[in-house]
């Protein structure tokens, strides 16, 4: 019989300390016009001049941003795409045909992954494992969402011009790819050294137009579980950042994570509340699988890379629900993947 | 820096040979009122007397499914839920519903897959590469599919009654759960030992009434690919089993292989074909998430634990659509991913 390694904890604990080195090679990113516009817009990669990308339907405007973030992060990272063994993607459209007809032309072995907003976390945990398990020298993850095509998906169309409450949150435009290795290189911008991959927790909430409040429980379950399994304080990390549980969702998570007696105000940063200007009257925040995605690449990751951050945990934050179970009046109950990042530095 | 384990094969191959055991430890079946008057009907672990199970909508009844098939594969396995670190898990319906509201109550970890049809053997491939790695002692994976939600998902709602060409399948109500662990017991079902996964294979076909012949390019691809990679021919097979090509996709298939200089007919098997009985109407046989999975426990596990069959290339296969990329013209890609089953015996 084998032995368990290293990377199991004890009963309990469901973290998983990464064995050996994973390093983020490179990453891409590009955006929609909005997020061209907010605080990181000149830091994206590409921001597009409008948010068709050129083609017929919104849905193809979002497998174009995936195929072009891919095969821009390719690009940089140096490795040829014959030799990324696996690519794991996913995105929020029903049967996540984003990633099918964004991806296809790679010609890459295919991960199909979906954990709504938060499958950019899941992703790269997953990549993470294979690579750590010795199955892959390399892997590409790669996320996106698109504002008209999720809001077909989930609302309403654009031409309905239906209003949207305080609470709301707006999908980002963008798409984010990341290619990992287990190979050091002169210009990796982080390592991957700690994963936790979360619960559904259901609160039973059910407004599609509060989905921070949604997914606030499950980014505090991952969090404090993170926490506890590596027995570490908030204090130790540069920042705890969350994907887009929005203004409302970070209220409630700060509340949360102070009942379970640990503060996380002064590290906490959310990617939904940062990636647009307050003048940009985007509500809650932005939301998405591509907004996270799209703030690691262009932001976080420059952080890491530059050595102003050491150590940064990263918890993309989603929602699981869809149109049908919307209508059919179910919860909306949410699930969070947290990723340990640190510098190379 | 870590060598690449012996898990990796040079590249051009891309499949994976398991470094330690990974053992199928138990399993579970849960099936509709079509799939038990079927061939396999006294087989699987219960056969519902309705297909609602007792909920109010379709929805409600798959999750329904994957929450019986889990519970009882886990009471069959000796393993307790808390044991369990991973679940890995999927569906064909938007944004996976019936695993969010199937699976919730159990708080495991949950990865989310997607892979369409092909989801079974996706999730039992990540969920091999968790235990492998060394991630994971005990890892759990549930995929499901229902006739009736899955027609309102992807073609019409039940009240519409449409006609179908006898090249459409009928998806499968039922669903697989199989418990996945790195100790060896005196009850194992079988072992775990390659997996090949698969790329999208697009031919360009776009007729969702026929999606054997879409779904045949891509088990060609994954099981030519699997065969090269080990260095094997179809006879070192006790069978080669895709999920749901159907016989207009048998034929597809084997056209294909032997255009390849093999040739598989000898041991060739599909679940779809053998799911039902031809007086059951269900035209060119049975499909979906949950097609292959029951077939898996029900039968070719059986065949395997009683030492009938040594060695099994499992092969689920998967038609990458949506209502919204079929509705705006878009071709049907094909996806397989490849499972090498061993018999402990």
């Amino acid at each position: 019989m084998e032995e368990a390694v290293g990377a199991i904890f004890s009963q309990g604990q469901r973290s998983i300390k990464i064995p050996v080195p994973v390093y983020i090679r490179a990453s891409a990113s590009i955006a929609g016009t909005k997020e061209g516009q907010g605080p990181f817009g000149d830091q994206f990669d590409v921001v597009g001049k409008d948010d068709r990308f050129g083609c017929e339907t919104w849905e193809e405007a979002e497998s174009t941003l995936q195929k072009e973030a891919l095969a821009l992060a390719i690009g940089k990272s140096g490795i040829s795409k014959e030799e990324i063994r696996y690519l794991l993607a996913g995105d929020l459209l029903g049967q996540s045909i984003a990633s099918t007809f964004g991806l296809g032309s790679f010609q890459i072995p295919l991960v199909g992954m979906y954990g709504a907003c938060s499958t950019c976390g899941l992703a790269i945990s997953m990549a993470t494992v294979m690579i750590a398990g010795g199955m892959a020298e390399h892997a590409a993850c790669v996320t996106s969402s698109h504002f008209a095509s999720a809001e077909k998906e989930f609302r309403y169309p654009l031409g309905y011009g239906n209003q949207r409450p305080l609470s709301a949150s707006w999908t980002v435009t963008g798409s984010g790819a990341f290619i990992l290795s287990s190979v050091k290189s002169e210009n990796d911008r982080a390592m991957i050294d700690g994963l936790t991959i979360g619960k559904i927790v259901d609160f039973g909430l059910k407004d599609s137009m509060n989905m921070g409040a949604c997914m606030a429980p499950a980014a505090c379950d991952t969090i404090y579980q993170h926490l506890t399994d590596f027995g570490r304080s908030p204090s130790d990390y540069d920042r705890i950042i969350t994907g887009d549980l929005g203004s409302v969702g970070q209220k409630a998570l700060w509340d949360m994570m102070r009942e379970k007696g640990m503060d996380i105000s002064k590290v906490h940063m959310d990617c939904g509340m940062e990636i647009y200007d307050r003048s940009q009257d985007a509500h809650a925040g932005g939301s998405g699988c591509g907004c996270c995605a799209v703030v690691l690449s262009a932001y976080i990751l420059k952080q890491l890379e530059e050595g102003k951050w050491k150590r940064v945990l990263f918890v993309p934050t989603g929602a699981l629900l869809s149109k049908t179970s919307f209508n059919e009046g179910q919860s909306i109950p949410g699930i969070a993947h947290g990723v340990e990042l640190v510098s190379c530095k």
